[in-house]
């Protein structure tokens, strides 16, 4: 390992040393924010969690804030894949690839709740803080464009027509999994998983799915 | 005035003076709420601002989480009545009806922004606290099968058909407002007042709104 290492320039391994820092402390960010919420949360149990100082902390991360920016860049990065790879089957009917989606979506429903919550309390953080806010909603923005992308690629392919801008079709979409979420959250067993959005997205896409 | 009042039972003076009250402590909530959110409200904060004892608030009220419940049970009261004053409007088109219906729920944008932020606070709170978890959904599942009468005489009225259970209609609404509001209150001038619904709802219907 040393001889591979030493043929890596230092500016490389430097940068792939700082990248095993933040893995680490985001993962601890994950659990510690699961376990007692955004505000519960202090810099200093993720630091305790991950075993860092407070000072290695604050040399990769400004915040709290900028934590679950990246932890959120992160997840819908890879959302936003599950759903182009999930999309993009050929010679598959427009039913099937939105049944591929939505059982896509459903992946993992365990941790996207704990996900949800997390990102319900920083959205409450972020309307009540300027800076949040405009980090936050740029970064809504980005996942949306992405996404308004795989859609139109996506409806083109089957020859599908939507009776929207696709922009706010993303927006319904957005807004009916995280109410089907909730909603299950609150009352468990009333709805299935994804509920909201597989009985309403076909409808809006004009697919008997 | 104090005639009236001796012919009034005893028991209804009791009921009214009660009833003030309660309407007092719950106006001095809706205040600090708006002002501190759910968590940074304290009973003492709301005893003070009604100007009562805390003896007086617990007389009334079981809990924070009880004033919560109250103040959502008159609000959906309010909400639902707007929702079927404006669908039973005789000799209306149905795209007219709807139109009526979201005028209605536009009404009175800055409270309800205030009433979403309160309501997403108390449904992470419900997430995590069982007790508080079943009354919030008793409550949900009393509004919405509120609503679900109302939508099923309208859509009758109107010779529609749903492509979808009534609740889920209801349930996709309800997730498509709280979506409309809470992205406008992250990304404001992003898109219009209510504009999911006004978008999404039409084409469930088959509505040329």
């Amino acid at each position: 390992m040393s001889s591979v290492t030493s043929r890596v320039p230092a500016t490389r391994r430097i940068t792939a040393r700082r990248q095993a820092t933040r893995d680490r402390v985001l993962e601890a960010a994950s659990e510690v924010f699961a376990e007692r919420g955004f505000h519960g949360a202090s810099v200093e149990d993720i630091c305790e969690r991950a075993g860092f100082t407070r000072g290695a902390f604050y040399s990769n991360f400004s915040s709290k804030d900028d934590l679950v920016l990246e932890l959120s860049r992160r997840h819908s990065e890879a959302l936003v894949e599950r759903i182009r790879a999930a999309s993009k089957q050929e010679r598959a009917r427009a039913d099937e690839m939105l049944q591929a989606v939505f059982a896509a979506l459903a992946d993992d429903t365990r941790s996207k709740e704990q996900w949800l919550v997390l990102t319900t309390e920083f959205t409450l953080h972020a309307i009540r803080e300027p800076g949040a806010r405009r980090a936050w909603a740029a970064q809504q923005r980005r996942v949306r464009d992405e996404l308004v992308a795989v859609v139109d690629e996506a409806v083109a392919r089957q020859g599908l027509t939507l009776p929207m801008p696709t922009d706010v079709f993303v927006r319904a979409a957005i807004a009916l999994a995280h109410g089907s979420m909730t909603q299950r959250l609150v009352e468990p067993r009333s709805l299935t998983v994804g509920e909201l959005e597989r009985t309403v997205l076909p409808v809006l896409l004009g697919v008997d799915a």
